[in-house]
């Protein structure tokens, strides 16, 4: 699988878009917001002589949520700038995604952006027609890299993106005396799961660590020393990879995909072949790759847990949320939607375009009656660095 | 009509599209590359220390010509810097359209064009993976305002696109006491004619004015002293606006719609109230708004006829090219092509999408029958520009 050619949310405003089943990762940016305000005023406070500031979001996707954390950004620093008696700073304001995102989709939201900034920033250096202190560009490329010139950043966000893997792990296998990189062996699963074969659990970990080693070393040359960055993303709060928390969104896909191969509808080949690039990362292995790479100080580590839809959960709120049968059944066909709009661009080559609207229709009734007897989680990790140095 | 929203070539890649129909404006890129590169040289040499260059190509629209532009300027650096005795820049590239552009196609066509920077450029600071000294943003919006930070660019490159105006020309008029925007009077025409009122005249110059001198005082913003800009666009050599080369692709295209209308297919009105926003300046007309706004002299200012397919003619060839008549009309079937997939969305809301493959059967007809008599030209403009002080 070719990671960056189908890692893309459901493209344009149909039923299954993303940009009409985004309403989860809309709430993570909420969750994220309390973590981000807080980055942006210390930046701010150290920072005061600066007139122009470097931002980039990273993973914006294509929807109503790519330009929601940018005006998040640009409140909060706007609200921020009269308390500190300071002028509101130039934005430099950078939109980033993989090239096979929907930027038309961005590109054609912008002048509403520009007109509602405009409009609520008039006076404080905004304005006078044309959005001229907050620049806005598109920059089409995979964050386990290079995407930005040295040093020309003062904050990084990204949210709900970190958890998606730069390419599937493999395990090496020998044919024909060479060493060669095969599909790992994790037979009727899509992702790490209580059968998986320990091999599996170390592949995905390694090639978390070593992707998330290189977005820190990248984002370690793009931002200057006291830059900040604030990420949110799934993780898990075990050190276990295989408890609820950390994979069922993927066994109960992985079920649904197996009833179909039962009935002869899709190849049970092609799911034991099929892995999906995901990693629910535990604040230690975190912790263990930004103490490696050196150049991050840990401002906040937080891992919370959230419910299938993106709300937050209380610790008291925590047992089982109790739902009627059509509650949870339309709860889980929400799910459903969620993830489809997210991984249907990643299942389509493997499997076939034809049976999606069937392997959802399975996967919204396996979640459905999930949703009647637990109240499933996820973790969201939500990090606070400072560039040191 | 929103020139924002209609300013657009059409998109995709199909039989009338922009990427499989600009050839024209390929050509003309290729007619400014000499000054192009006298003006990096000159731009190199007097900054030698530079150590991160801005870069933006403006109306870069979506298609084969969206790099080519970009990869000019890159092989251009690369291959002054050993010349010059200096490493290679850091090269921040922003491509600029309106927000109404298929963006889409230039994000998908990054990954081969960084894979090529980087092959071509290994050991010039280039490569390691990655575009890593190359970074290349999308940046949507009208250049007729600000687009980039302040004092963030080295290098503005334009190709085919400064003789679009930011609006329709309009005439003053009254109604109920009041003083209203109004179409220009211009029966039975879609541009500047000999028949146009002088008052329509006026009103095109007037507004080519404005935009060209909003267009340089943004640029002025954002270009540092020294910053240098090559611009190449249609223009004319007379001061009459009403020249052949001035306005003739239009008045071919105006004598297809008003055929149209004779059998009752469109409504005459519409022609008349239809203006395209589009004009070709005289220098005279391009020195006094240099003049005027005051912060760049002028480098070169050339003026040169093309043929109606983007080819250069020697002052020798300037008689008639005679064609066969199959010939004539193969020439007028590809001029009509190129016109189509850059003034098709602009006049599909007035005429309607259902009439424009006969609209252009005809055009093709009309330039073909006068290819056979005539060997038409555009004159381009090619303008160097250096940001003073």
């Amino acid at each position: 699988m070719e990671v960056m050619r189908v890692l893309h949310m459901n493209k344009g405003n149909g039923e299954t878009s993303y940009a009409k089943n985004s309403t989860a990762q809309s709430n993570i940016i909420s969750l994220g917001r309390r973590v981000m305000d807080e980055a942006l005023k210390k930046l701010m406070m150290s920072n005061s002589e600066i007139s122009s500031i470097g931002i980039a979001d990273l993973g914006c996707s294509s929807g109503p949520n790519s330009l929601l954390s940018i005006s998040n950004i640009v409140d909060t620093i706007h609200n921020l700038c009269p308390d500190l008696d300071r002028p509101v700073p130039e934005l430099r304001v950078s939109l980033n995604d993989l090239p096979s995102n929907d930027f038309n989709y961005i590109c054609a939201s912008l002048p509403e952006f520009y007109d509602r900034v405009n409009n609520n920033k008039e006076g404080l250096g905004f304005g006078r027609g044309g959005g001229e202190s907050c620049f806005v560009s598109a920059v089409p490329g995979s964050f386990y890299g290079r995407l930005f010139p040295r040093r020309s950043l003062h904050f990084v966000h990204s949210s709900s993106s970190l958890h998606w893997l730069s390419q599937v792990p493999c395990r090496e296998a020998e044919k024909e005396d060479r060493t060669i990189k095969a599909d790992l062996e994790n037979m009727g699963k899509i992702y790490i799961s209580k059968t998986s074969p320990k091999s599996a659990h170390k592949a995905y970990a390694l090639q978390f660590q070593t992707d998330f080693l290189v977005f820190l070393r990248s984002r370690s040359e793009e931002l200057v020393p006291g830059g900040r960055m604030v990420l949110s993303f799934l993780g898990r709060r075990s050190l276990d990879p295989t408890t609820e928390e950390s994979c069922y969104q993927w066994e109960l896909l992985a079920q649904a995909l197996m009833s179909m191969a039962k009935e002869g509808i899709i190849e049970e080949e092609k799911i034991d072949a099929f892995n999906a690039p995901y990693y629910a990362a535990s604040s230690e292995e975190l912790k263990m790759v930004i103490e490696k790479e050196g150049s991050f100080s840990i401002d906040r580590l937080e891992i919370s847990p959230i419910d299938w839809e993106g709300g937050s959960i209380s610790e008291e709120s925590y047992d089982l949320v109790i739902r009627s049968k059509p509650e949870a059944l339309a709860s889980g066909r929400r799910v459903s939607n969620t993830i489809r709009a997210v991984v249907e661009p990643m299942l389509e080559p493997t499997f076939g375009e034809n049976v999606m609207d069937e392997l959802f229709e399975r996967y919204a009734k396996i979640v459905g009656e999930y949703f009647y007897v637990s109240s499933p989680r996820y973790a969201i990790v939500i990090l606070s660095l400072v560039r040191t140095g």
